[in-house]
């Protein structure tokens, strides 16, 4: 079997993590796979370096000026993480050799600090994997077709790890972190929380995108994309090598689940703009105004108000509300007035699964759970496999703790402890 | 002017001192000079990767066991200081790209740790200096053929730099390190050393293997071969540019010295073979033995003894001496017998110039020193350029200090404080 397995920079922050790390994949290659494995820059390397040219520059915007040469400079990380992981691997008696993403030919667009994927040749990294290497590969680089080094931005080296996986063929690719899995909510805020042992792509990307600790949505993108079966673990189990969350098109499932988990995110705002003249011609306008500033809007929702006037209500990140409710104040004498009320010091809250709607009164039983905890909810948006609200920051764990109940969560997940299913206790 | 200057790793030590580097570089490029500029890695980063290494496989001998690794570990060095010097040169408003090894296509044969350059195909370099930048090349790597990352082990980086200007066709290559330039006597042993203003290739190569803090005797070489004038000097001197040491095929000298310097190297032993019997043979065989055991001897000389009879005398590192005459002992007798006497303990004393052979009684002024301060002298050895002598370890700087009086070496050198020639004064 060919795996392409992940490693984090804090899975790789010492030289005792990268021995451990190393005596995982030789583990692997025992049991006969091909391993192919992607690296992160050890522990706080990349931030020690962002710091380095923030000395050299005198501000914190090495990064905007000078983004060419900070992708020089961070990938010297991967490239010490990689060569002390070869090392290991050799030390520990197998093959190994380590790749730049230059070397197994990640070829990139040209734009630096936040570069795309265009193409991996896999040549290499097969050719060195049929000479009975591990091959290991730098996360979060790559090089442009002129031949410029370039990183992929956030979520690089989980790109790099799937994207791999894509281009050779893998039969899965493993991403290890400090986490032992994806949750079906934050385990510090929730005691019941449980590993999700199996979860979709689709579900997974909710849950990323709904702020929950997992792997990079752009990742994820990827491997729904092109059907990459994922193993999310944690780097510091040492047992047994199945645990963790698999992520696949088609999760195998008892039953079909109601909700896969619940994430929150804080730091959210709502701007809510009443009285407006109705019409598409207004609501175009604030969001492209908006839009050309740069401030991206996350839900959205219109209703009709009195004398055919409308309200619009904008969620969006706390930090960005101040600069878009002054934005939208100096727009609305042209559009023909309206108010302005600004909410601030909110948290999102999404439920997530892919079974939620073919179950009745979903929504009535979130609503239940949250106003049972007397709970107020300033918004609401749902998708196919998610319900998202927005509550008060301050009741934002109460929120959480109250739909992990209400949908017995537990009961779906692994009791991370015995490996087994919780319900089966 | 075309120019390439060399920065050691203790010029980039710091954020600040990458800042007065760019400072330098780019009163150079406003003086209309083109500048391609090599650097080390900062300050210790190279020992502390090699620590590193030697952590995760739990000894020192990672280099030796796995050297491809230990390339890709330290080229990570180079990329750091030279992605700074790049913000900060670009930040002082010129243009900068930095370059790896690869990206110049410093070519190189396929020896991990110690590569030989083959070939630098100058393209890219030029290409980035026409579009009006400084050119800022990784010293010390390089890649081979098949497109693996080598470094040009000791004294890497001057040999990237004297290399770059070869093949550039510079008009210059200037090599900056915490030092003002040769001195004729380290100037910490003699106070009236002075730096030497102008040197030929041949004294300076002397005055590298006779362990003079100068140049990597391999890149004076490569100068020597390609033409290529060299400027030594401090990169911590930030006024005058014209101070230094210049190094030319044909110096231009106000008379022709005598001497230029003298340099000293401890750590050397002596070994006297006794009572050898006579003949090509013998000596052939303790040559041959001892380099096979990859034993490598400075000084040689052979004298008769009594009834056809030779003494052979052999000078060697003092670290050598010990598994060297166990060595010979063995060989002894079934060469026909003879002793052994060893030295140990000795300082290696070199006096260069180029004109030292033109002038009558050097030979003479230099033993009439040594005397007078009762230096007993335990080897001599000449060449062209060169007196080279042992004394024990104990007189070396008093060896150092005769010699320098003696041939009144002062007269040569430049005040660095004031720039003008000693003598003038």
């Amino acid at each position: 079997m060919l795996v392409v397995q992940k490693y984090g920079g804090s899975s790789v922050a010492t030289p005792e993590r990268v021995r451990a790390v190393a005596a995982r994949v030789v583990r692997a290659v025992r049991r006969g796979d091909e391993l192919v494995v992607v690296v992160s820059a050890m522990g706080d390397t990349t931030d020690d370096l962002v710091a380095l040219a923030a000395e050299v520059v005198g501000d914190a915007d090495a990064a905007v000026r000078h983004s060419r040469e900070m992708d020089m400079l961070l990938t010297a990380g991967e490239r010490i993480s990689m060569a002390l992981l070869a090392m290991a691997i050799r030390e520990a008696g197998e093959g190994a050799v380590s790749l730049t993403g230059s070397q197994a030919a990640i070829i990139t667009d040209g734009a630096h600090m936040s570069a795309r994927i265009k193409e991996i040749r896999g040549d290499r990294v097969r050719a060195a994997l049929e000479q009975g290497n591990v091959v290991i590969v730098a996360g979060f680089q790559g090089v442009s077709a002129a031949r410029e080094i370039t990183t992929l931005g956030r979520g690089g080296s989980d790109t790099t790890a799937v994207a791999l996986a894509a281009a050779l063929g893998a039969d899965r690719c493993e991403v290890y972190s400090d986490v032992r899995g994806v949750y079906t909510a934050d385990p510090r805020k929730v005691p019941e929380a449980r590993i999700i042992p199996q979860v979709s792509f689709e579900e997974l990307l909710e849950l990323a995108s709904a702020g929950a600790q997992v792997m990079h949505a752009r990742a994820v993108e990827i491997a729904a994309k092109y059907d990459v079966d994922l193993r999310l673990g944690s780097a510091f189990d040492t047992g047994d090598d199945t645990i963790g969350t698999f992520v696949t098109r088609k999760p195998q499932r008892m039953e079909e689940l109601v909700l896969t988990g619940v994430a929150a995110k804080s730091g959210q705002a709502k701007l809510v703009l009443n009285g407006l003249p109705a019409g598409l011609r207004t609501v175009t306008a604030v969001l492209v105004g908006l839009a050309e500033a740069g401030i991206s809007v996350d839900m959205i929702s219109e209703s009709a108000g009195s004398e055919g006037r409308i309200e619009l209500q904008l969620t969006l990140d706390d930090e960005l509300v101040q600069e878009a409710g002054d934005l939208v104040s100096a727009m609305l004498p042209g559009m023909g007035g309206g108010g302005i009320v600004v909410r601030r010091g909110l948290s999102k809250i999404a439920l997530i699964g892919s079974g939620m709607h073919r179950r009745a009164g979903v929504y009535a039983r979130a609503y239940r759970s949250l106003l049972e905890k007397e709970i107020e909810v300033y918004a609401v948006s749902t998708s196919g496999i998610t319900i998202t609200v927005l509550v008060e920051e301050a009741r934002q764990d109460d929120a959480v703790q109250a739909l992990h109940e209400a949908f017995t969560l537990e009961l779906i997940g692994e009791d991370p402890a015995t490996g087994a299913a919780a319900g089966e206790r």
